[in-house]
């Protein structure tokens, strides 16, 4: 690990308001007074792992190599579920094994995966409601301490992974995917991506056509405020998935989308 | 005070939209731009003491000793209620004289309570509407550098204590508390606490039924998703309190219960 | 600049559910993991390059001198409007050339505008949906480590400045302004300064009444809860504007005050 001050970001279904959210940054710091503590998101949908495993696949990489990322969106806190520590290339997750880091295992290199025993690490008395206090964030700050993920527990081979809803091809010019959540400007962000719908010379999704439960969309563009009209339109998105997108207006109210929703694609 | 770059945390009924919380933080900064800002809230309901008082009490001690906690609900800023710095064995609270330390002065060993007078350390011009930037976060910044609260005023002995609702015992096994606030699972905490309500030999309250306005909670649980029961459960939450709790949904909005609700209990 | 670390903000219209406010956060650390990285708010209207420019103008000389604020409420992202980078005597802006930071161009001595252009300093590949995370961020956090504008495009003299409504004199004790934004409390906070409405000799704003579109406010305080009545007032709020206030309530709500509403004054 290198000389700067190590980043921990959070991740949680947690909000902001109440005790819980702060708790989590303090008992970070107070484990480990010289890390960064940045907030990536406290608003995933309550117990929504689905929602958490996509928001923490879509932004661990913005952040520097070496950040520990902790996700808790844990609606079986105090079960016999495990308390997980994952290692990649380049980031460390901190996370209960419930599936919210599918899009990790996914997507990325896995160095290994250690379940996390050794509860002298942990607040004591450790609660069995609050995991993310008290097991996740102290041993974020040590693990920015003694950089040795070994020291937290004994790896393990197998873990849950959740397998969202991957786009399957139904014709030669046609897919089938889905909405898989709808960010804060109301843009519905699908699993599509350039691996099933490749732009054509001018950067324009080659599509012909998107089929949505509320009806057809034909436009596309390469940036929302494009052309003027007031219509939907299909646009790759900054986090590598063609999204349904309205300038200026939520498409996901416009066209009542929801995530889970499916989406038809005609290919040119 | 250690070596460590110190810790300010902001606990506020000012919202994250408008301009009010970023100032705080900067004006902090500007003060010192050694410390380190971390929110704890900003979503205090507008002007509600109790739950500030609630908040800050539930949380300061995730932070790491030495920590300066700046607390601002403050429907009376620019009348004559003092400001006020309090220093107890690990901890400093800045906050407006009215009852939001409350929690502090009842549960805490309180070292000295100084009126802060020095307003040489304030913003010039110091508005009388915005303390938290003028008088609280430069004061706070100061206080990590200059490491002696005698520096900022005279001690005072007499300061705001609101007497939250304590739990009163109506027979040997019947008690009669008070839900102080709604999380943002919609778990409504109570002011019970195992002096109140012993945990059994496997650590589950030990209690017969509560009592709400809505009906009687007969079910108890030591985490929430330990039975599939769709049903309101008492449990001993992760602030040290007794909360009423349904699994994956909102006790409160099933329920009705609201802060100040009186709950009964009968023990076994 | 100074030895101690840097300040970044940031003000979007991002909100703080969904990966993007997260992602600029890591973004600027990525680029520079020793610069501080403080939120201002992410919770400008969409789209609202006025309220953009207000809150940032009303915030910023709480920072440090130094700091490097990057706002972000960017509706034609994408397009050709250019990413400038402004330097004032103790303060840098990043921000899309689309008025958002007309009240820094109005209010501020401007040293110098650079069109961003190394693209060098850019994430890659760079998106055309999210330059804060690709542009502006890691424009932030490389100009705090080469401390030179000059690396990071050509000056033009040429840039967007709204002309947000000026308060109107009238008559000679007359004038006509204007509501700016409503603030989290619920106040309204109007256009009018000192310039136009000067205080007495008690500190009171010096108005014999104020017009709105809801009928008549004939009362005024210094500080909000400064008499019990429960009607409202206007007070010289903590940004340097007149603001229409209820005490303990929202005056938007009670005299459906929204911006762009025009206020008259009377003076005394």
């Amino acid at each position: 690990m290198g000389e700067s001050r190590r980043c921990v970001t959070l991740t949680t279904d947690f909000g902001t308001s109440g005790p819980y959210a702060g708790s989590m940054r303090g008992a970070v710091l107070r484990a480990n007074p010289e890390v960064v503590v940045v907030d990536n998101t406290h608003e995933i949908g309550r117990g929504n792992i689905r929602e958490g495993a996509l928001v923490i696949g879509c932004s661990f990489a913005s952040f520097p190599d070496g950040t520990i990322h902790i996700v808790v969106v844990d609606p079986t806190v105090g079960s016999d579920r495990l308390p997980i520590l994952v290692s990649t290339e380049n980031h460390y997750f901190l996370a209960p094994d419930n599936g919210v880091l599918s899009y990790i295992f996914q997507h990325e290199e896995i160095y290994n995966v250690v379940e996390i025993t050794e509860d002298h690490f942990f607040n004591k008395p450790t609660s069995r409601t609050f995991h993310g206090r008290d097991i996740f964030a102290p041993v974020a700050g040590w693990l920015a301490k003694v950089q040795d993920v070994g020291r937290f527990g004994e790896p393990i081979s197998e873990y849950v992974i959740e397998r969202f809803a991957e786009p399957v091809q139904v014709k030669e010019k046609a897919w089938k995917g889905e909405i898989l959540f709808i960010d804060p400007f109301g843009n519905a962000i699908t699993n599509l991506t350039t691996d099933h719908i490749p732009g054509d010379e001018n950067g324009y999704p080659a599509v012909n056509r998107i089929l949505t439960l509320r009806g057809e969309i034909r436009q596309v563009r390469t940036f929302y405020c494009e052309r003027t009209e007031d219509e939907p339109f299909l646009i790759l998105g900054s986090l590598g998935y063609y999204e349904i997108a309205v300038n200026g207006a939520s498409a996901a109210e416009r066209l009542q989308l929801a995530p889970g929703n499916e989406v038809g694609v005609i290919l040119r």
